[in-house]
């Protein structure tokens, strides 16, 4: 469907600014390119075709998953090459199992061992061998094993033994969303690579096959110095960016590609608030700019052509009524003049992962004003 | 689709105890009944058909929606007396006309003198009269006119010159979801209801219809002592309840019929957590407990048959990974054993109006154990 102008859009309406998205795309395949290693997106930010096609198309390779819903679309969709970067559970291997042998290269990850022995078993009953890393903790921020552990040794003897193929391993900096500066982001960067490299090392020093070395966070990914030993970089909400990663460090609010596009419905006066038709449900209850150096409520206020309006913020929100305000002091007297019912705004998200689940579509704006519909699907 | 048990459901799932939503909507409409009201339930909650059917079987009359999405497919489902709750807006004149002429009995709302007069002139140009509600603030929680303002005239004024129909006045005390006293809870009941009621007194008097006083939330609806001049009630998540339901004190944690299914995938020993696999995406970035006097993190922990495990709580949670932990003090050294990989469990949710939204359906459980498949909708 094409549409002539984003305001014919009904609101909330989850807008992508696609020259934006492209620059966002082209900088993180420029910097994978630079550091010689493999860019496999994660594709959980936008769960849309439209949009994962253009980073394959920008050299992107393989993608990552963080449902087993994500890899059945995207293997149906032409994207052979996938990694499920979430560990693996019993009751997911019959579906695992009824992929792969459709086609799809699928990877699973574990860090555990019992889940490693049970791969083997489960394949073995089906004449099968799984593919499956060893996911590897770099700073204590999730799951993963420590890169010297006898745990590591273990689960690798596991799948070995078991039957499987220790495809490699991964490393997640998750922890790098609560920095903000670049030397910090540096070091995490080094971390998440030397830990996932040593990982790999005392695996192949036991004389078995360990070929991927995995790494990547978007701020760690745009962090990194070197990349010696890792040969793939994933990384997910680069291909947004959003009002968390702007309080990282790594963009600016400008660089931001997603927003929501809402309609002003009401004004309380005293309070100088403009009511919009765009809370919790169009930009999700994410607030992690909460804990941030700068907090941003619910999102950042922007003119309708995607201008920054600082100091708006939407400071409030109900299920489907968002509170804007100017931030800090006193309430601005002149919000019904300022933002007449009716006008339209665009709120930049805090987190573009979360706030695009909320959506069925994006509307994608191009370069030209406009608008195409790019469908996104969800649940699992 | 049935199936025989909640153990075949691919995880992370919203798990619906059917028996336990029969007796919350038992419950409240016997509340409506008692107080002598129309019940007209909030379905923005569910979005369920297979739900909202069960709502009027039990007696409710009309529905809320949060958006003209829920209209048009309630509407189409055979509910045509629908309140349109969210304060209208000029983008979405069009489109609440065309449903109109379908023959839906759908009621608009505004607190704003200018969208008054708006709808005005739109109904005249499409030969066509709206019903209008004008909201009324009783409690400075977000939108509405005070009650004896000029401005409530005004927008009076403007519909009946302008050519609506002035259906009625409604309030919703949103603030009621801070309070946690019976006292406290009676208190505002009374002035959500002598609010509503002074507002459409004010109307009469000036000679106009004013025929619907309509108010509602959980909490008020349920600590009512008389609703004295209402003609009806308004409340959603009573449906399902959930965590901040019950810090609020209108409900017990075992009331709530809505939980996430989730089965483990590893754990941190050292730290004493168990990952699951329902993160984010499933329980919603929702945090509403977290200024309560009980923060339940992402959500209570309970056994896969629905008994509240104490002191277990979704402690923290990324896209698909839920951090599941002992609250306070010392780590579960044993947690590995408590729940091995492969553990299903159930997590009550702090809200259940965004929880359920992450989900394409819901799992209904009988009370026979058999499930029942319901789909909900979602978008705008």
């Amino acid at each position: 469907m094409q549409m002539n102008s984003i305001k014919e859009l009904a609101t909330p309406a989850a807008v992508v600014d696609v020259p934006k998205m492209q620059r966002n795309i082209a900088r993180m395949q420029a910097r994978a390119d630079d550091l010689g290693v493999k860019l496999r997106p994660h594709v959980k930010t936008t769960k849309c075709l439209d949009i994962v096609q253009r980073q394959a198309a920008a050299g992107a390779q393989g993608i990552t998953v963080s449902t087993l819903k994500e890899a059945e679309q995207f293997f149906a969709a032409g994207f052979p090459d996938i990694l499920y970067a979430v560990g693996i559970a019993p009751n997911k291997f019959a579906q695992a199992l009824a992929l792969r042998e459709r086609g799809c290269d699928l990877k699973l990850i574990t860090d555990n061992a019992q889940v490693a022995q049970a791969i083997g078993v489960f394949g073995r009953e089906h004449g099968h061998r799984f593919e499956v890393w060893i996911e590897v903790d770099c700073d204590g921020h999730r799951s993963g094993v420590p890169p010297g552990s006898d745990l590591l040794l273990d689960i690798g003897r596991a799948l070995q033994e078991g039957g499987s193929m220790l495809g490699g391993v991964l490393a997640h900096a998750g922890s790098s969303y609560e920095l903000n500066t670049e030397a910090a982001l540096k070091a995490l960067a080094e971390v998440e690579r030397s830990s996932c490299v040593t990982a790999a090392e005392r695996l192949r020093a036991q004389g078995w096959p360990c070929p991927v070395v995995s790494i990547g966070s978007t701020p760690t990914a745009l962090s990194a110095q070197s990349l010696q030993g890792v040969t793939e970089l994933r990384a997910g909400v680069y291909v947004f960016f959003d009002l968390v990663m702007a309080n990282v460090g790594v963009c600016a609010p400008q660089d931001v590609a997603l927003s929501v596009l809402v309609t002003v419905i009401g004004h309380q006066l005293e309070k100088g608030w403009a009511i919009v038709d765009g809370g919790w449900m169009a930009m999700s209850r994410d607030r992690g700019t909460q804990q941030q150096a700068r907090d941003f409520g619910y999102g950042q206020v922007c003119s309708v052509d995607g201008e920054v309006l600082p100091g708006y913020l939407l400071s409030g929100a109900n299920q489907e009524h968002g509170i804007l305000s100017r931030q800090g002091g006193e309430p601005d007297r002149e919000i019904a003049q300022r933002f007449p019912v009716g006008t339209q705004l665009r709120i930049l998200p805090n987190h573009a992962c979360a706030t695009g689940a909320q959506f069925p579509q994006y509307h994608a704006l191009g370069a030209d004003g406009g608008i195409s519909t790019w469908p996104r699907f969800y649940g699992w």
